[in-house]
């Protein structure tokens, strides 16, 4: 792979292994880097994967499995032996359409480590449904708060919890939506504290952070 | 006045007398049209007055009163007999700083003869003060939501109540608010039913929509 | 269906049922949505449906209707008893590329129990055909105006009528329209009174709008 | 002036004298051109002046005049003959806050030999106050259509007239008019034909294109 | 056809025929507006038509024709007598890229009645191509200057020539071209004079004013 | 105080104490509010006060102090002892013009108890600065990376750390910076993981969430 | 080909012969193209072409050849003998995803006679793999860097060499990156010296421009 | 001074000694860098300083000296030897507003060594005055092109000459002009070969790159 410079050395630094981002890379070049990884590391995690994606690395890994919400491209030895999760993250989405990017989130914490409780669909155009919740995201270590359109759940979150709040903006919605950018302006200039903002659509990015807040949160060691 | 053509004409179309918007009028022709109008009309309702702007008009008026906080530059004639207030409307802010607009506002609608009721920095990061006066937003035939930073106050409220809201995006706010623009987003793209906006600081329009809508819930008539 | 979390409370809270935003909605949760939905209410209204969305609807439910133009997906049973329909609203548009948004609004209107008067492709550059039709707009309790490209004839319109203007820019245009982006800033920033604004292409919204503010002119009460 | 390199040549290519863009010009270096061209040519003509400017180049040049709405400086030697003016050019505005820019596009078309009629404050709000010119607007070989806020005026006079109509956006409004860019955007995007654009406040420019048309019209000869 | 309401009026008032802008019609529409047209004028012009429009109307109307680069869809009768065309209008392109929408133009005002000199290819990166074409520029009465990427040309033909330029900013370009804005703004801030402009890829704009001009410098008068 | 209503609850909800942001709050206004808090804590913490607010202030509160550079204004009665900091948090800022936000950032941290080690001027063009720094960065609980310009440093930052970044774009720049967009929009589409974003220049924003996930790192625990 | 004027005399004027933007070009009109390029130069360059182009020039031309990554068709006679590459660029990249536009750049310097050093994958978030080849790009004449998201890779660069970066922004990424507008204001913006950006993924640009100073590195002469 | 991390490397890696930014930089802070510098370096290079600025630098350095055109502000010593200039450079300005930001490109680039030749006020809508001046275009080594408003200049130099073109977008110009992006947008999306572009108004970072450029043409070695 003279194309790719393997970054050995990423989780000495960062606690954490490389994943793969899939959208719009090259068949040959997907493949041979899903190929090259698992040899190296017996278990590779990719996300934004396609279903034609999923065939060709099923092809020539068959342990690869594939989610078609979330697009998480997975491919674990059979061997591998899930580690324990730990701690307490909550995911929260404004709407059901919001759950891609919200499964995305949950699902790459979960492959890191962490446990995760789901609190979809609680939109702030109908607040009783989030108010019913709130005891599950002050369980929590971090909450995720996933929402597309007005962004507008994030705001409240902030104002019922005491962790911090990592607000997920996402495409869905139309016309003044601007692919998101409503949601990210929203959630940038909100009114409450404790709210961080990862970029549109990136429930990947979220799931990393809640899952370094949540180590931090129950003493967590890397093994190095 | 070869400058300014007046609309003799407006009441009798749309029901309403026509308003001074005084932010940036020279001041001869502000103090003239002051004169002008209060001699055919007994009253004139001027925004966005200057302290300045004040002065001038008193020196020539000494009928004119000035609210700081709104702008509101009035010349009321001493034997003007004020108009019964009719129906019912709700202002709520989302901060302090959202006051000025807010009543801009309310004190058109309570110019244009509208009962109003004030319900002040019940921003969403503290969502318990919005919902324990949720019975008096439902008792207004139109609620007025003025919020500025993220917007967020004008979503919560479209799913607590029956009636229109006109939301009302500020200017307050800083670094990514792009001067409201980040709110007015946020209250276009509402994903809650029943909200239509206004431009970013427009109290005025909100207060006139609102009588509108609180005289057809009336079912006022014009004297004409 | 763990995946939404149904209001059943907004009927009460607001006054109106749930509808289905049917824009990409995968499949099986339409169905499953529309299914349920159909039992606990007899009718089901879903807006943005695609004709293959009607098709597999259909499969499921007999009675579903689509209307091509407004792309509105209804499912009614067959002893189900239209409401009498109340009130009056206006519906206008600049031109005929507006008027699935516009057929999206008046159906909603419709839907929700209101009267509707179609005015169709009276757009500013052509000012005769407005100002043969005030009468119409007059006689209403609100006026839906539906333009894209430059969307001047929300301007016009408020400065003709008594009543509340809701203005729906659209995305009908190219260049320098940016997706509606054009039309919704003119209409925000309308000169004349009594215009608020919904988001690009949301006919639905304005419906609902204009069926609050026709309901509060008719002195229309909830049965329960 | 090792600074500046006066075009001797554009008179002679284009049909126009040059003309001073006074805004941002440092002190001595505005004092200095008028000075040359003045020697040059026996008239200057600047446009955007400052008060301070205006004094300062009297004091060089006691036969300056300045007009404190148009902002125009200019400086005329009392033996100079005014030129008969020409044809007939009509400058329309929405609002009385448009006159500055409409007075530019006015005083400079006259100042390059076109006669001008000037209909002001006849915005869409009010459509009866255009309509009652219509008249006026088909008598001229070119309309100036000066107008801020959301700008729809220059639609509503395109659909009125024969003759090319040249819209100049206007920085007048506030909140989301964006400087003026809501304006420029509305006339861009205009559905009516026959309308071109250009740059916001910029009455300099509309002047100059609709004295090209009318000498066009009337059949002026440059006389070199 | 209850969806359009023809503008009878439009020729008396403006001097020139409806014209259809295909893009985005539905199939039955199209074909209906087209007949109805075709009927009451004995010709149909139509501009921004796919081949599928083309098929379809040619079914319905066989003598329609079809031009390819610009997209132009006309329906002319055998026995339609072609008006002698009058003046002179200069159509320029910065690249053969830009060609489609300068013939969009050129073709336009020919159809209006205008005589056509095309000169393509001649964009500032090779300032000798337009240069040596500067007499051809100078014979016409208006210059329409087509020009996608930054734009440039329409400052330097601009600076050339006496008659007005109408500037047409095209979507031919890539990256922070965003579509055509880049050159949009490029000419609404040109710093040479006697430029206006109009939408992006706006052929038929321009070739409609540059009509309005050349008919006011040849004396042209309606038949009415 | 009917202006405002104080958030009693937000301590039990949240685990912090209201913070007053000063900017654009009327004199009056503010006295009162930091009377009041100051009577029911004994302490105040403002944000964002000008030298002017702080004379005010002081004159009715003699143990008011004030910070030039993070322009925080604190009222500590001379009997408060302060709490113990708890572990640490580290602040970085690209350049010299970037430390009055990372002082905010560093102040409020410190506020609300995180002890904090200040890393300054280590931007990226001069990369050895920051790597030799690399220690500190790593041996604390949360880091805050404070940039403006290009903003850069937040994503060399989060590939050399295992714990989470807050990124904190500034205004620092000019021309194309856009007041801090330019910084906001990298530090959003980092490469870099473990990167979340606040609004520009909101250095409290920053220090409140550090000290968030600081506290979850050691432990701590509300009294009540 | 009346369509095209072909720069005979660019060679001379900028010392580069013409290359062909093959994206958009009608099928009919780049065959022509390249059949008289190559009859007259007897080679032909053309960048960012499709396969399906490939096939219709190589049928045409069958010493046509074609690169898949950088998209580059280029058409070489078999007699033609390379020029031997002069002095040294290196082009590196930040990730894999950018190296088609790397590629394009690389391609271009070698086709215009330059040396490369290709150095990609070396992006911020694991700055050891740019750190170790520091000295490769401290041997070139010039360094192009190309790098999508946040763009952060040249301002990383530019702290570490003697020689002109030359920065290519991509479009690669998502959400809030806007197609590349992200990168680009990054680089725009950078806070280190002797960075000049080009277009949104215009490897050619860069390819070009590198060569230029390439050349003037090495005492190039052009031969004419 | 424990604010600053001076960059003592900075020489060595880059070439070039370290600058001062002085806009925005605190006073005590200002004079404190500047006597540091003056110290270890004998002379010290500033730009976009006030004239207050140089006022309370004078006041610790006498031998300051300033530039009001440009704004720099340098401190020499006495008997400091300036350096031989080498190479040529040329500096173009499109209009005589432009020449504060061209003097700083051109005294960066003399106080780097360089020898700079300045064509001023040759902007494209006199298009003569730029191509009299070729040959001292085409007989340096890197033109700087600097230009507002619409930037054009940059396009048309960058198809007259084989050197680099270093493109400086300006902020002179109003309206549309967007503080320089305009500009910043033309010249990006140049149709002309070897353009690339710094930010707005920045000269300096333009006079630093063409000293690159300019070294590597005459052979320039460092003396470490």
């Amino acid at each position: 792979m003279d194309f790719a410079r393997l970054d050995h050395d990423r989780k000495r630094r960062t606690g954490f292994p490389e994943v793969i981002f899939c959208e719009g890379k090259p068949d040959e070049f997907l493949v041979d880097i899903y190929k090259k990884m698992y040899e190296r590391e017996g278990q590779v995690f990719g996300t934004r994967a396609s279903e034609h994606q999923y065939e060709i690395v099923k092809a020539a890994l068959p342990e690869a499995s594939y989610d078609k919400v979330s697009r998480i491209l997975k491919v674990v030895s059979t061997d591998y032996k899930k580690p324990e999760l730990i701690g307490e993250i909550a995911v929260v989405t404004a709407g059901t359409a919001d759950i891609p990017v919200a499964e995305e989130a949950a699902q790459t914490a979960e492959y890191f480590g962490s446990k995760v409780n789901r609190v979809f669909d609680v939109g702030v155009s109908g607040i009783h449904r989030l108010l019913s919740n709130v005891d599950v995201l002050n369980s929590a270590n971090c909450v995720v708060a996933v929402a597309g359109m007005e962004g507008a759940l994030a705001s409240v979150v902030g104002g019922l919890v005491k962790v911090p709040v990592i607000a997920v903006p996402t495409s869905v919605g139309y016309g003044a939506n601007m692919g998101g950018i409503s949601a990210l302006l929203t959630m940038i200039n909100s009114c409450a504290n404790g709210i961080s903002v990862v970029n549109i659509d990136n429930g990947y990015g979220a799931g990393y952070i809640a899952t370094q807040i949540n180590r931090l949160a129950v003493g967590y060691k890397d093994e190095e």
